[in-house]
């Protein structure tokens, strides 16, 4: 029996991702929200872990690799549910040592072929998402300018940027004169805007 | 019978949630991708129809009031699924006249009831919902500022803004300052970032 732990931060879809595997008699699944205490998700036993690359936990890169701490220890594999055209996401997930990429658009049949692979050690990239995993290796931006444009994302000033940054004014604006023209942009919300889209922030 | 149509995005989440009301005896379930030709939706036969309120097509308002006209003719209720904390979300599908509220967080047997609620023609509020309904009547934005806000906030600038809406540099200029303050924002960026968290834009 392949164990599954599968994460989503809406009950709803995640009693609808349950039910889709509730026919498939080689496997026993459990579902619990992201926001789950970490502690608590560690002490459960699972083979593969199932997890929604969107939503508000998603977007925390700490608790991705506290949920891949978790899987390495009980020798579990983490495979990931991803929107198309989001190759930052893709990126995270796999920095993050995703092991299954499933497209959210699949049909329920890849999800299972995913879940199989995974849970035998092996890799499984769902063929729509390999044009943004390409892409997610020509990552623009700098881990500097990363967490500049992050906290630019979050409304906060140039000087507050500075402040938290221990970096000047100028600084600053130059990281966002740079950002804005490596994304392509037209201005800094254009940037923003761009790369949120991308999953890059 | 319940005829009930299902409009989500993706194809896994939108199985999953098939498969949630595949047990009802008393529902007949098809489900089609939010990108679906009106047309096509138009000569489908439903009593209910169930769309997740996030998502590409979802933000396009055209879209939902196409889908909605479609249900009044065909004397269909819609049914939305919401992501808690968006009332500018709830305040687009209130004025879609949508019929059932379903929290996206919630049980399978809220979505169920709601479903029945909807198709004798009752309004149903999910109870987990009420205060972002509530706040959804208190949009601090005008129609005017909510243009000229979707415009930056797809990263046109001053000069497009202008452009595009007939006004002058300095008119959008003063729209962006109201909006700002409205918002309680400190800057454009965060204007944006919180509109889109509620939902407005």
């Amino acid at each position: 029996m392949i164990q599954v732990l599968l994460v989503h931060h809406f009950g709803l879809l995640r009693s609808g991702l349950a039910a889709l595997l509730n026919d498939a008699s080689d496997l026993e699944v459990r579902d619990v929200p992201w926001s789950s205490d970490p502690g608590r998700l560690r002490a459960l036993r699972a083979d593969v872990c199932v997890v929604d690359m969107d939503g508000p936990g998603a977007q925390d890169v700490a608790g991705m690799a506290e949920l891949c701490r978790h899987m390495t220890s009980a020798k579990c594999g983490l495979l990931v549910l991803a929107t198309p055209g989001r190759p930052g996401a893709l990126r995270r997930a796999y920095d993050a040592q995703a092991l299954g990429f499933v497209n959210k658009d699949a049909t329920p049949q890849k999800l299972l072929e995913g879940i199989r692979q995974v849970a035998a050690g092996k890799r499984y990239v769902d063929e729509s998402l390999a044009h943004d995993l390409l892409r997610s290796a020509e990552m623009p931006l700098t881990a500097r300018e990363l967490s500049v444009l992050s906290l630019a994302a979050k409304g906060a000033t140039v000087s507050e940027i500075a402040r938290r940054l221990h970096l000047s004014h100028g600084t600053i604006r130059n990281y966002m004169s740079a950002i804005t023209r490596k994304t392509g942009a037209r201005n800094r919300i254009d940037a923003i805007r761009i790369s949120q889209g991308a999953g890059w922030v």
